[in-house]
């Protein structure tokens, strides 16, 4: 039964794609760097010294997940500074020292976070141009269609890892592949244009880190975004790994702090929170993964099953173990959103950074084009603490909330 | 005795300029954010509505302190990220409104923290004119100076509320006036320039928090800074404030949070943490005030008495009560540090935002002019911690580390 007011007061929370709680573990990694180990970083004294060593170890954490270097990590305050570092401070210091003679072209997908869309509007204000990738039915882009718009005046190509509403997961190593064919076949042309610095790729991975592979190298990407309070680690701190040779400007000024490519006092029980949540949230891929998947499909099989009107967006393969995502033609999402509320359950329309804007309507599900639900689909997330009772409850108060 | 080694393995900390512990009761405010309420803000659901309300209690709060309306207030990573709004979001604002025909002015201290400093240097790479006001022996600006420097095309004076390294307070309230009298008598040819926005005063008043005033009103001041890492709240956490009707552009794009003026999820905690550290030192400015004067004239005197080599820099009487800066003529700052270190004393050479830098001599002691100790002064900076057995024992300290 889905009681209107369940008789337990228990809520279920089912959108871990917009907030996930800091697990136990990483709340005591951080616990002494706020009263005892509070000194900065910087100083010259002994306490000083040993929290910027602390701040060494997780940097060289991180650096080991992603198979990177520890001057690779570049802290910021979340993925949305890490998102718009990598698309304007590259933009910013490609202009700044190649002047406005030739443009620079950054390719992107249609679906991005607001924080890689918002960036490349501003890159294109400040005399940029900007493609956008096609994206296809399943929510996904193809890397064939990237081949197809990078020129050698194309910097950078920023596509995320897997999407934050519909979960699907993007071909990055193909992405990744297609550009060094590209780079490989026209070595000669890419050098007369910025000192040959494109194409770099860049993806945002604050939706994938709970799930895949972060290894970079693998990956074959040049910049990756990293959010605290999307991987169970605090929220206010987030990173860009940015490849050795990769010159940014800064978009924060000051101190130098982060090799001067970010100045401010670091967020240092942050940062150690984040190294702890990643090497946790990592070690468990496989085994989260699975767990997840189970849930997902039995929620998804029973929903369909359930709901003649239901439709599932994005490709079923091809996705986040946690996302759920479904169009209920007719409905209004944010209603639903309420309706669920009352019954005890947390869900979204959308990702929670549309929610502020003038028009709510998903921009995602408009970009897979063909359908018209973009104001009719749930985004319905589980996580850690997500159990097979949870997700019965959800699958059993879905019809009521459709009557 | 100041024992090379003391037998108590109790150091003592004297940099609070650099970083405060985080308050218990601050921890506490705080702890409930961090697993339980971890929602998005921006969700629509009871959790993210509680969130929500509590970042809403939060700001409601800040407001109540400086005397502003909760919309005035914009949090940010930190100081530096609220310093760089300020003179950033605001010249890039008029750079974009009003074209590159007239260059926008910006009139600054030479000793403001290098957030200020160097954002006035892109300002000026951007196309702004920068002046810098000329700093006195005590250590403070003059009003009247600032009258001099101002012109129709100033849109901001930014002078800090009190200097980081040698704590003299400048003088707010006075330079506030100064402008407020030009643009009275100046009304006609400022309306000519930006459609008559400047000029608009910004303070820096990261290091005023914990023992002066905060109200805007009284200070007659257009934007403020805070962070909290100064205040006993977190790190990782700051604000600017930002009066009705100054227009800025963002410097931090996507979700729109902040009123559209800074993107990113929120601090959640830090938010809830910031307002609890500020509301508790505020409450205690006069108690702690008092208390530390006593405890800095204290060690001033004595410190000026038994080594006769010592200069204070800066007045003595226009100062933040926790603050001793001391000039030790023909010695090596950091070298002074590293001898207090092993002494069980922290303390340090000048801001440690200074450290990372190729130059570490403190440029603000060489603004002060006619000295030449920007190479052998320390900062030592007292706390709520701070008892007189320790300035009792700096005290014994410093002859011998003078030897």
């Amino acid at each position: 039964m889905c009681d209107m007011k369940p008789k337990k007061a228990e809520r279920i929370f089912l959108d871990y794609a917009s907030a996930t709680p800091v697990l136990p573990e990483v709340s005591v990694s951080m616990a002494q760097y706020a009263s005892v180990h509070f000194a900065n970083p910087s100083a010259l004294y002994a306490e000083g010294v040993a929290v910027d060593r602390a701040i060494g170890v997780a940097r060289t954490e991180i650096a080991r997940i992603l198979r990177a270097h520890s001057d690779e990590i570049v802290f910021t305050a979340n993925g949305t500074e890490a998102d718009n570092l990598a698309i304007l401070g590259l933009s910013s210091h490609i202009m700044k020292a190649y002047g406005s003679a030739v443009k620079p072209h950054l390719v992107i997908s249609p679906f991005e976070h607001s924080a890689i869309t918002e960036a490349a509007a501003l890159f294109q204000r400040r005399g940029g141009i900007v493609s956008l990738l096609p994206v296809y039915e399943d929510g996904r882009v193809r890397a064939d269609d990237i081949l197809k718009l990078l020129t050698p005046q194309t910097v950078l190509v920023s596509v995320m890892y897997a999407n934050n509403e519909i979960g699907t997961i993007q071909p990055i190593k193909e992405i990744a592949k297609v550009i060094r064919y590209f780079k490989k076949h026209n070595a000669k042309k890419i050098a007369r244009y910025f000192n040959g610095a494109g194409p770099l790729f860049h993806t945002d991975a604050s939706q994938a880190g709970n799930f895949l592979s972060l290894d970079v190298l693998s990956l074959g990407i040049d910049m990756l975004t990293i959010d605290g309070g999307k991987i169970y680690g605090p929220k206010g701190i987030g990173m860009l790994y940015v490849k050795r040779g990769v010159t940014l400007l800064p978009r924060q000024v000051g101190g130098g702090q982060e090799g001067g490519r970010r100045s401010g006092t670091e967020f240092v029980a942050g940062i150690i929170g984040l190294a702890k949540a990643l090497s946790i949230v990592q070690k468990d891929i496989k085994k989260e993964g699975k767990r997840l998947t189970n849930l997902r499909e039995f929620a998804l099989d029973t929903i369909l099953r359930t709901n003649p009107s239901a439709q599932v967006n994005g490709d079923r393969e091809n996705r986040l173990p946690n996302n759920i995502n479904i169009c209920f033609l007719g409905h209004d999402s944010e209603f639903l959103v309420l309706k669920l509320d009352v019954r005890g359950i947390a869900v979204s329309s959308s990702s929670s950074c549309n929610t502020k804007k003038d028009d709510p309507r998903s921009k995602v599900i408009q970009s897979l084009g063909g359908k018209d639900c973009d104001g009719s689909s749930l985004r319905i997330t589980l996580g850690r603490s997500t159990t097979k009772a949870h997700v019965q409850r959800l699958v059993k108060c879905i019809p009521e909330i459709l009557k």
